[in-house]
């Protein structure tokens, strides 16, 4: 078993990938075989998995989740933080916290397509943390 | 590792913190590094994550799910258990069953603002059962 | 720790059933108490655990899907492959690539109504890879 936190600086809402920084605490691990969890400790920036090629594809996702749940939609009554507030915290909702990945031959078991991504929903830069734990042997 | 399955009375529809019964769960299995998942058995209720200071989050995610998967909507033709039973399954195929947080020096690895939440989809008070996998050392 | 790839053939959009050759991998692992991890190596079809008596409950879910995430939506300018191919994507990061179900008595601890589920989105048949990864004692 191998554990740590690692700090993310986000320039405020956009689709980040973090598929190197995860890779490389898999390799350090030594662990061969198993599993590679990952949690973001926050409840307005999230975790998910999704195409890495087309930089469009995160384009769409954005403007698709922006009409999904609108930013400052006047149903929500929790808005002390802006109209990005709410809608951060719905769409951590309808995506990750958490998510696991095989671990093979010592390396993260993705498919060809598959990068790992942190989404930052508020408008602001922020800091998030994520916890990287890997089980195995 | 360390498992056991809890109950859970619910009121109806409602989203109810369980983050004490899952930390006591953690404190209780004397793992100190590692993960603790949790599963739900039941197709018509979840788990989120979700920020815990202000009740306004979790109305405010009510409502968003009832209009973003209306009760009874003309769409839907399984409706054998009435108006909420659809949407239930879709709420909950939105959200989560399964759940993983960090467990770093014997306790739950939560954010500053994060809970633990069953959320009941159907409108009648139910029992629901969640297992709770302690794996570390 | 007992980890295999499976191959699926799917015949184009639908919600195939899983949960026998998931059921099996666990049987052959030996494992009585732990978890089952799944993993979909795919951006472009996902995993779900939803009620399995009756198919109008997947009919319903495609037919949510269809009307929530629309084939071919002006939004989308990824738009290479065809009308479902942004589609996919994010019906993807709406649902999971990623699950875990326990294992006690060496047997995967689903609800009674519980089902496990690949979820096509893509038009054309396909051939899908999941990882299914068993830990425990």
């Amino acid at each position: 078993m191998h554990q740590e936190t690692k700090e993310f600086a986000t320039p405020g809402r956009c689709i980040q990938e973090i598929t190197a920084d995860v890779a490389s605490v898999v390799r350090e691990s030594g662990i061969r075989s198993g599993l590679c969890q990952l949690f973001i400790h926050h409840t307005s920036a999230s975790l998910i998995i999704c195409e890495n090629a087309d930089p469009a594809v995160r384009e769409d996702l954005e403007h698709f989740s922006q009409r999904l749940v609108p930013d400052g939609d006047p149903l929500f009554t929790h808005r002390e933080e802006g109209a990005d507030d709410m809608a951060a915290h719905v769409r951590t909702v309808l995506t990750q916290s958490s998510l696991a990945i095989p671990v093979a031959d010592g390396r993260l078991a993705l498919g060809t397509w598959q990068g790992l991504f942190l989404w930052e929903h508020r408008y602001r830069a922020q800091q998030r943390r994520i916890t990287i734990t890997v089980l195995g042997e």
